[in-house]
């Protein structure tokens, strides 16, 4: 054979024929037992990896990892994921929005791919992400939230206080051991970066903005557990922060249910960083984890 | 008894000791047959009047009117109605909050009263309202919409061209015979002022603003069914307002399908205008209209 002649094998390439897709998909929590793959049970990564099988014809079902490993109930509107699939499987389908269509035909209405296309080099949906961006969403109308959205909003039978919510949740800004809100995890680092956590009410709507580099286990709905504490007059808008410096869970403090948490987006660097930030992140994960299947970067 | 002794009788009060009170609900219109009540069917009106009656411990069903009749499977944010109660019904659920909240209590939850108060002197949600507001909600992702909002979101398999759909709305505002696009009632008029038709695309988002004085029966679907029809470059541009001037219904044109609908806001002229409003509005039905249960505000 002449390697010479050969055309240049198109771009980005996995290794070994292979390439690397970056799916962007929404799904409705509410009969998932959340992301991760677990036998006998529904999951948005089973559901997609079977799916995934299918309409590629693939010998057997590939691996898919995703951004954001949320938890049972919990929504997105912007999960990011790849997989490694073979150029052959792929390229009969490569036809801009046709795998996303054939994934349509045989996955159920509550997951959805929006795209399906080959990542840039040195693309991973999990470690090249810099930025998780979540929306939590209340209401404390009298009579109840808007129905149609009854299956992504949480009802407060309570006013809440935003003005002293949104003093609470400031105050837990920046790089943190957010140990006092996350579900620990034997060697797992509790430290991440909070970038944005703000409140926005719209009539008896209330909506959290909750923005890190990555969240541990059930933060997100940690975090708000105890600002419907504060909203509610039940702890003072301080004592959020005051918790937080302790590093341990506060028995009592509520964790927000599952539903109304959404994966609105998830941020990635320049192309030409995804490589090194996946690089970076992956070697940070190591060093701090003891539990290989870390859920550094998971919420629920 | 002394009349002149007795306190004044709260405004704003309907005749003889009852109150008319404003509800402004919301509804998810899935598993409901429309608004308008129905022997052995679940419908908002009925579900809505049974709730009056048990929670104001009436010895009878109360007659409850709103501002748009919505169809089978059309949603409401912004339903306006209005219902006449004893005083001493009302009066030990005065305060604010309490009647919604006891409504809570006995409605399911895919329907939701947000406000229950006295409605101001003249009010009348049907005849006073001077404009209805609806959003048409579309999706054209290859994939699908979000499946959290399937329930409010049509799909398109098909791209929508936005910007000839928005050249054809253009062209059927104002005051105009809406025959083309109504379902015909014997006696009924078909003429309205279409006040806005617009298009606005999110991403793969596609909603329509679709504002009126009132709508006939179906009018916002079959002006939207129409629609698809230019944005997938079936019909031209200039078809819809061309059919409008033949006051005809074309046959072959679509009917949206109703979950892609919602009431999103009903308009109400100043406090001291609602009641030569109302007036106004029902002698004009009175006059065009032969059917005294004439659909005028409806939409479905």
């Amino acid at each position: 054979m002449n390697h010479v002649e050969r055309p240049e094998p198109p771009e980005p390439l996995a290794a070994g024929g292979f390439v690397r897709l970056r799916i962007d998909l929404s799904y409705d929590g509410a009969r998932f037992a959340g992301w991760a793959k677990q036998p006998n049970t529904r999951t948005v990564q089973g559901e997609l990896e079977r799916g995934l099988a299918t309409v590629l014809r693939l010998p057997s079902v590939p691996r898919v990892t995703c951004a954001g490993r949320t938890d049972t109930g919990v929504h997105a509107r912007g999960q990011v994921a790849h997989v490694d699939v073979p150029l052959t499987a792929w390229e009969p389908l490569s036809r801009e929005g046709r795998l996303a269509r054939r994934l349509r035909g045989v996955l159920d209405r509550d997951v959805v791919v929006h795209d399906a296309a080959p990542a840039p080099p040195g693309f991973d949906a999990r470690f090249s992400a810099i930025e998780r961006r979540y929306i939590y969403r209340l209401n404390d109308c009298p009579g109840g939230p808007d129905p149609v959205r009854r299956g992504f909003v949480v009802w407060s039978h309570e006013p809440l206080a935003v003005d002293q919510i949104a003093r609470a949740s400031s105050q837990l800004l920046g790089l943190q051991d957010f140990a006092t809100f996350c579900r620990k995890r034997e060697g797992a680092t509790t430290v991440r970066t909070l970038l944005r956590f703000e409140w926005v009410r719209d009539g008896y709507d209330v909506m959290a903005h909750v923005h890190a580099d990555a969240f541990c286990h059930s933060m997100v709905r940690a975090l708000v557990g105890s600002m419907l504490l504060v909203g509610t007059g039940r702890i003072s808008s301080d004592a959020p922060a005051e918790a937080l410096a302790g590093r341990a869970r506060i028995p009592g403090w509520p964790v927000a249910p599952a539903h109304g948490l959404t994966l609105e987006e998830v941020v990635y660097p320049d192309v030409e960083s995804l490589a090194a930030q996946a690089e970076r992140a992956r070697r940070l994960r190591t060093l701090a984890d003891a539990d290989p299947n870390s859920e550094a970067d998971q919420d629920g």
